[in-house]
């Protein structure tokens, strides 16, 4: 038990910044009070204070598989940057990585999605929201899972969209029914968001579901309804899982943005490469026009990397080795996590997040009272989850994301952590040793509060 | 002469798409209308169709220096792969990275800019439509340099916030007094966009005149409004010219963005990795949640090739050869321009871009006579410039821009083109000669607009 380390030397998180000057009234537009974030960034700062006190800290919240770039994909980034392949380029995307994620979009899922559909972004965030800045006006209504990937909910408040949230049932292992959508459909939507494998549930579609949903959406949504599918996680499936897309339901394909990229399937977090595939080339042109204003291009030797990363022999065996090790994590944490009181935790089809249920451990270690007892103003800002997660993290050193991280509207009473399980094994049983010891701290979370210093 | 390419054989432009399906009424946002484009992008795909045919094309269309990226810096990105820096890092740019812009922008600036102000961003290019989300609301006003970068007025339109083009005037050396500023600013402004050394012009501004803008300033702008100095060309000077920044004003740092990148000075257009410093901390973390929110991060390798190009004694050989290039460039293209009846065109004092005054070709190929007869909603599309532009394209394979490209708003009446010098002396060389052969073309010119396939 030695590697469990008890609480930190706190110290005031204030840093050696010079006094700011004071900012007029009224400088900020209003739409800038009404984006989100998204925390897995926001906690790092206090990860690297704990890491300068000499702190090991398990990171179990950030979405970023802990392979290197494969060689392969490495050699071909340098080989252009060689060829001096480092100019301005298509806005689009470079022909030969639009052709390339053309055909295995397509191969993969039976559909015949052309080059000049595709736009290429510097990541695959860029398409979440530039999707709804192109097809919502402010009052429009944006559906989208919940918890789920928070940039989804972020933008559709920062444009005055209305979010819905479509509440995702553990029951159900993090899915939905047909009938669930079906009920937050009106003639205002405009964008409806799937995401499978999800983060963060790591929740995976059957066949029969995905019937069920296309089904409600050719019978309910109007027909500017866009179905924004983000399958970023569509390589990293376990127990026989195959990757299904909506896109592939009748009638859907006409109405339905792929998005995807290279973070996850070849751990490059780093080459900021993504794209999406659009309904019609007209569409495409109207996000390669928002990438003309917004960033000129991609860089072409980045993009050149991904067409090899997607096409190459020497790819597959790659993702084999990613997809075994996340296997065997998933199955040790599963069962690690089950095994301490108060927490329960289902076993995800796909992606590389578990999501217990801590409701349990909430009660026990009295965060539920806890929470309620805070101030309004504090208290709205967190929840009984968030203070377990701060707890992990100040006085166990183990880095987790709580349930309101992923989509805040209606997450009030839902007790989960996502802990990303793509981290080393060895770091995962260290974290399991802290989790547990945590666990049953009951005299350390009271200490915690009290000093009230990382509630939020 | 047998370098002078006579007209192109013409041949439809459709290309060879599958039949596209019909979008529904109303799936595009009213922004969606409001926003517009970069035409040195647009006519990309012209290009690619006329050299498709086997016909050289002398480009002088682009903002991108024809050097190869340095050694020492492709190798840093290079080094930085193999070290596997391939993974998310800091949203608001890596620290090696805004520490190096810290001091080398202060440095050069006698300003003390912390790395807490700096954000760093995928390209030159986001943070001008960042900043226009952040500080303005719809109605809120922008003022910006016109003729100037296209994207400064596309954003205020996309935002419904109301563009305020500052005419630059010819006999000014396309620079503006005091009083002119004076004249735009109201309670509602809230960016004052400025670009020295300019683009597209290439003019520079003077000390006398830079304290007068910022009196200017200090006088009459509300508090909210925030300077947004645009510097990306700040390395690229001439005849003695130091560059200038209106943050060095009494009063102006507390609220000056001051934006630059690596693309001009460094030309690594293709390596995407530009900054800002805010005045303040506090807005870079607006900007920093920003880029959450939008890209996650920029790639961790181009941030550290970008901070050993800042910071390496090996880049400032590199640029002085570029700079000197340039300037034989300027001055043979300037006088081979001057000699061509109907032009006229100054010296610029920095960037790499002429802006000749055609207003005597226009009237002499008779583009003015034949703009007026163009039916009403051809000819708000187009302009006399335009006319000559494409023809220029078209018949003489010469990519050049015309005025409306740079800001449309009062810009009729304005018979100018830009040349980007930024391509080889072989090359600018053979394009004067087609300019000059051009220009007495006007049989040919009579053809063109006859056959109308090319006039906007």
């Amino acid at each position: 038990m030695s590697t469990v380390v008890k609480s930190a030397p706190s110290r005031p998180a204030t840093s050696a910044r010079s006094a700011a000057p004071k900012l007029p009234a009224g400088l900020f537009s209003r739409r800038t009070a009404l984006i989100g974030s998204e925390n897995a960034f926001r906690i790092g700062p206090q990860i690297r204070e704990l890491e300068s006190r000499g702190l090991k800290v398990i990171k179990c919240n950030l979405g970023e598989p802990d392979f290197p770039l494969a060689k392969h994909i490495a050699d071909e980034v340098k080989r252009q940057i060689d060829l001096d392949l480092t100019h301005y380029c298509d806005p689009q995307g470079i022909l030969p990585l639009r052709e390339a994620i053309a055909r295995t979009m397509s191969a993969r899922r039976g559909l015949k999605i052309t080059p000049d559909r595709i736009v290429v972004f510097p990541g695959g965030k860029p398409p979440i929201g530039l999707t709804q800045q192109t097809y919502c006006n402010p009052g429009d209504e944006v559906i989208y899972p919940s918890p789920g990937f928070p940039i989804y909910e972020s933008f559709a408040t920062y444009l005055s969209a209305k979010p819905v949230p479509l509440h995702l049932r553990e029951e159900a292992d993090f899915s939905f029914t047909g009938r669930e959508l079906a009920a937050l459909i009106t003639k205002r939507t405009r964008v409806i968001i799937l995401n499978f494998p999800s983060n963060p549930t790591g929740g995976v579609v059957s066949a029969e579901q995905l019937a069920d949903i296309a089904n409600v959406i050719r019978r309910k949504a109007p027909p500017q309804a866009r179905i924004y599918s983000d399958e970023i996680y569509e390589d990293i499936l376990f127990d026989g899982n195959v990757h299904r897309s909506i896109a592939c339901e009748p009638g859907m394909a006409e109405r339905t943005i792929i998005a995807s990229g290279v973070s996850k399937s070849f751990a490059w977090t780093g080459g900021r490469v993504g794209w999406a595939a659009f309904p019609s080339a007209e569409e495409a042109t109207v996000f390669r026009n928002l990438n003309i204003n917004y960033f000129s291009c991609i860089p072409a030797y980045n993009q050149m990397g991904a067409a090899v990363a997607l096409e190459s022999p020497l790819s597959a065996p790659e993702m084999a080795r990613m997809r075994a090790a996340f296997l065997e994590r998933r199955d040790m944490m599963v069962a690690g996590l089950n095994a301490i009181p108060g927490i329960t935790c289902r076993k995800p089809g796909g992606a590389f997040y578990l999501f217990p249920n801590i409701a349990g451990l909430c009660h026990d270690l009295g965060a539920i009272a806890a929470h309620r007892k805070l101030p309004a103003a504090l208290r709205a800002r967190t929840s009984p989850a968030t203070l377990v997660q701060m707890f992990l993290l100040w006085n166990y050193q183990v880095a987790t994301m709580d349930r309101r991280s992923f989509g805040r509207i209606g997450s009030a009473g839902q007790h989960y952590l996502r802990l990303s399980i793509a981290t080393g094994l060895a770091d995962l049983e260290i974290g399991l040793l802290r989790i547990r010891a945590a666990a049953a701290d009951h005299d350390g979370f009271k200490k915690f509060i009290h000093e009230g210093q990382h509630l939020c």
